[in-house]
């Protein structure tokens, strides 16, 4: 199976039953557009910036034994992350590079299998003595999935190996009548039912079964956070929502949908659907960031998504791609597809700078004060910079895009047994064999998608296209289509062509009422892109007394989205707790621009949600 | 002048300048009602619950050289507070117990005058090797205190004596020639010049301004919070608002308004002074509370008030307190005393179960999932639980209420060379000896104050009541009289009165709109009593639904006060973000009680800010 893999160019998730089968990144060839673009800059800058700082910050050089340890207990995975975006880019130009850094992790394993630079060696604590905090499972799961991405990549080499020895080591000490404990970081789960996949290799299957049985038994100790922290509070069968830290809680619900569905366990499956979707409908952001807690990283209660200090880690933005793209390709459903383009466009597209080399470790929906640009070259202590940064004390973002982006084009499309399935949209060019088209389009400045047919089977196959939940108002070849998906049976011919438009037009969007943190405001959305207010746009307005007129037509100028409304300014007083008063303020017209492109001018205060006049 | 406070009974803070002067605890008599009530439970259970706890956790054990430390590095500082409250208790039948936990603080004094359990010891880090997460300038400043409070209550003693002691050695490190840092927590600032107020050593004032002028210039490492956490990040003549960690901000700015006050440096009052109204203006919660984020504990930016996760930490309320009493003091204006009345009736109170032996740490505004009751007896790891709890693993407010319980009569009236003042409406008498009063009054229950007269000088002298911010439609002896202070000047003779009634009756209070967290919502208000909503108290009706209706009248109801609205339960969807809907619902009676009494009757869910209907 890896053999066929190799030769499709691999792809993230690689599940054996489901609805839908993933592509291969030698199949589905990204072309200039929105996400092309990045990709390039992921490939031409990311990958560099982030060679020069896990060497500038000691972190690869804790794989040398001799040196002392540099970083946190977690620093280990950023190389393993960053050898796996090596192994989905799968770029000759960079395989020098690639085995150089391979040479060092597969040094430091021990005869046993067990690799990891923080516990284990003279003067460190010892190995598994800190399973809530210590990440040492975590960063297994993280150097399996590099050894997985290379061996459906590229093939069985040094790194696959690595990554084989590691799983061994940990089934034999996690297995049946090993430790009887998880890892306060869910992440080996996901990555030890990938390396079945790859080897079919029940056991590494099994052992992620008992990981995700066993978690929620408290098999771990009480921390400040609480055990829901790391899902450790209710076994996953009985979980009503994604809970606790959201990285943490988006990597387990991947792992046990994995395990779920190789091992047909609907009843797991359904469990951890039910969880995805009140998630979605009552703990995400707008933008499809997840996390509303920066104390713990954490997904808050049922409504709590104030703006105010919203998290949305960039990470949980990968976490819940993972999450949804598994969830797709087991149920078919289009809305897993809908939350993935959310998430890309309003959290993936939005964290790293246009030069790659900066990224936005939290995506907060309100600035209210501009931040500070930090220095050129220095690792920033704060996640929660309010504007993108090169490196971070805790720099899991960066490495979390760059495997993204260079995998990117593996969540395009999918293939079942009656066609071929389209669930994002940018230019691209796809080739399944028997099926091959291009998608051509601007999207998502531009609603308007073709799809033309490059090589067709003689038989009938069923083109189905995604039509997102936003898109009231779309057509196919001029016929009206409703959201969810459509399909097209028929023969096909080489040359001909099918039109989707998508009515990619702004609109204003109100939240539900027991959100509290957004009550009394509306968003601007256009296609699946959320806009905001800078304050750079605001020259001669005070930025916090902009209202906007809920009846204001909408329209489109230079880029931006134009509404008007009103600037209303309360009078200051020593109590900001009064008498009602009913305040009328001077017209104005209010720009607003891509969530994605915002602090991209400087220093600014934003908002996603802007209050509305009465 | 220590030997005419421990006559009078001594006081809080005791500036030898400023507007007002503050009277001692034994010329303020509580009586019984609302205060009263607190101060005896105080008494009777909460100090005999602490000192079991700090017994039961060890943290008193640990001035044992010879145990092995337990609890965090500030530990040592819960001690102090406890002394400091027995000392202001003052109660001879408390006499053994302060001896015995004095004996073992001053045993473990070293030499040279050093103390603290956590450092210098064999094993232990060096002093002063942490000076930004350490605490040992910071339980220095509470040991002082505790000698202050005994030294004004009781007279010079062995507490004081150790405290002077370590005054000495922090003056030798820290002073002209020695580190120059400050600690990562302020403390040490308002304990040095209180002592100095008592001993009329110059040096300890001066070391207190010396610290006061060093932070803000960076002299402590960056964190990740940022340096404005400890205050750090500005001058504290530069600042412009109250801001970090709300506990340190408090606690400094107490200090500086105690040095400026002191050596007459009105610049450094003003600049304090603005600081403290801004805050007020901008960043205080409703009921007083202060700090939004729980991630650091510390004050938001401006407007950033949301009561999800509002966390307004009960220690933060004891160092508002403490800043605006000495605000009050030295400029006389009424606001200080709102904002004290504010805190102690909505953040005070609110803290402590009825038992006395329970406490809330945090005291949030909004609560939107019933929480556990923690078991008995058991130590709680987290600060943010929605019920009380007996004793936390950072337990600073329990000490903290209880030297504030114990001095509380310090904070009712003042004198100046015009006459008397009353700040606070509680039953009591105050004896100043040419002047005595008694007040009778069932506020906050009621608005109705009399001030009988009981004895008086043969000349005139002025009564100066303060009539609340929110007190519209007061009158003094039938005579309306505005918000702000009423001055009556008169000869007074014994048996008189004078009647103030304070029109205490529910109201609406409605958010300045730049508060984005509270948006569409209004809260109930009754006299200086802040209202909540309770889940116990609408079993029909969900929750989440319930909107006032900004135009009911408000009606008083068993305690309760009742408001009319609607029921509003929007439909679910898979996605809470969507096109405008114009809900109506059933109407619903709105019942709120007191938010000081919130989860007293079991888990609930809460709210103060109650959405209104459109």
């Amino acid at each position: 199976m890896t053999g066929e893999w190799v030769r499709r160019g691999g792809t993230p998730a690689a599940p054996s039953k489901g609805r839908l089968r993933p592509l291969g990144l030698k199949e589905v060839t990204l072309r200039p557009g929105f996400w092309h673009q990045r990709q390039q800059v992921n490939a031409d800058k990311s990958l560099d910036h982030i060679e020069h700082w896990l060497t500038a910050s000691g972190w690869l050089g804790n794989f040398d034994h001799a040196v002392n340890r540099q970083g946190r207990e977690f620093s280990d995975s950023e190389i393993y992350k960053y050898l796996e975006a090596l192994a989905w880019a799968n770029d000759p130009a960079l395989e020098d590079r690639f085995q150089a850094v391979v040479a060092k992790v597969a040094a430091a394993q021990d005869p046993d299998g067990y690799l990891n630079t923080n516990f284990g060696r003279p003067g460190q604590a010892p190995r598994y003595s800190d399973l809530e905090w210590g990440h040492e499972l975590y960063c297994f799961g993280h150097l399996i999935q590099a050894g997985v991405a290379r061996a459906r990549a590229h093939g069985h080499d040094e790194l696959v190996r690595v990554a084989i020895r590691a799983a061994d080591h940990v089934c034999d000490i996690f297995g049946p009548g090993g430790i009887e404990a998880v890892c306060g970081h869910a992440e080996i789960e996901p990555a030890l039912a990938e390396l079945y996949r790859v080897t079919g290799n029940r056991r590494y299957l099994e052992q992620a079964r008992l990981f995700i049985e066993r978690r929620g038994h408290q098999v771990l100790g009480d921390i400040e956070f609480g055990r829901a922290y790391f899902q450790d509070d209710v076994p996953i069968r009985d979980a009503t929502s994604l809970r606790g830290h959201a990285v943490r809680a988006t990597y387990l619900a991947s792992g046990a949908v994995d395990v779920a569905v190789e091992t047909g366990d609907d009843e797991l499956l359904d469990a951890v659907a039910g969880q995805w979707a009140h998630a979605v409908a009552r703990r995400t952001y707008l933008t499809g960031g997840m996390g509303s807690r920066h104390q713990d990283e954490a997904f808050g209660e049922d409504w709590m998504l104030s703006p105010d200090r919203s998290y949305s880690e960039t990470c949980a933005g990968v976490g819940s791609i993972m999450l949804a793209w598994r969830l797709l390709l087991a149920r078919g459903e289009s809305r897993y597809a809908d939350l993935i383009e959310r998430t890309l466009f309003n959290v993936i597209a939005a964290s790293p700078a246009d030069d790659g080399q900066r990224f936005f470790y939290t995506n907060t929906l309100h600035q209210r004060v501009p931040g500070a640009e930090p220095p050129a070259g220095q690792l920033v202590p704060r996640a929660a910079s309010s504007l993108r940064a090169p490196w971070f004390a805790v720099s899991c973002c960066p490495t979390n895009l760059a495997r993204t982006f260079a995998s990117l084009a593996g969540y395009l499309a999918t293939r079942d047994d009656e066609g071929l399935q389209i669930h994002q949209y940018t230019a691209a060019s796809i080739d399944t064999g028997d099926i091959a088209l291009d998608v051509d389009t601007e999207y998502p400045a531009d609603g308007r998608v073709t799809v033309r047919i490059v090589r067709a089977p003689q038989t009938p196959f069923t083109l189905t296209l995604r039509i997102p939940h936003w898109a009231d108002g779309a057509t196919l070849d001029g016929q009206p289509v409703a959201p969810g998906t459509v399909r097209v049976r028929r023969r096909f011919t080489a040359g001909e062509s099918v039109t989707l438009d998508l009515a990619v037009r702004p609109r204003l969007t109100f939240p539900d009422s027991r959100i509290d943190g957004v009550r009394g405001t509306a968003a601007v959305e256009r296609g699946p892109v959320v806009y905001c207010l800078e304050s750079v746009d605001l020259a001669d307005v005070d930025f916090e007394s902009v209202h906007l007129d809920p009846a204001s037509a909408l329209s489109d100028r230079d880029g931006a989205v134009v509404v008007s409304g009103r600037a209303v300014t309360p009078a200051d007083g020593v109590w900001p707790y009064r008498q009602r008063d009913h305040s009328t303020g001077a017209a104005v017209e209010i720009p607003l621009h891509p969530y994605h492109r915002w602090a991209r001018r400087g220093p600014s205060t934003m908002r996603v949600w802007i209050p509305t006049t009465d």
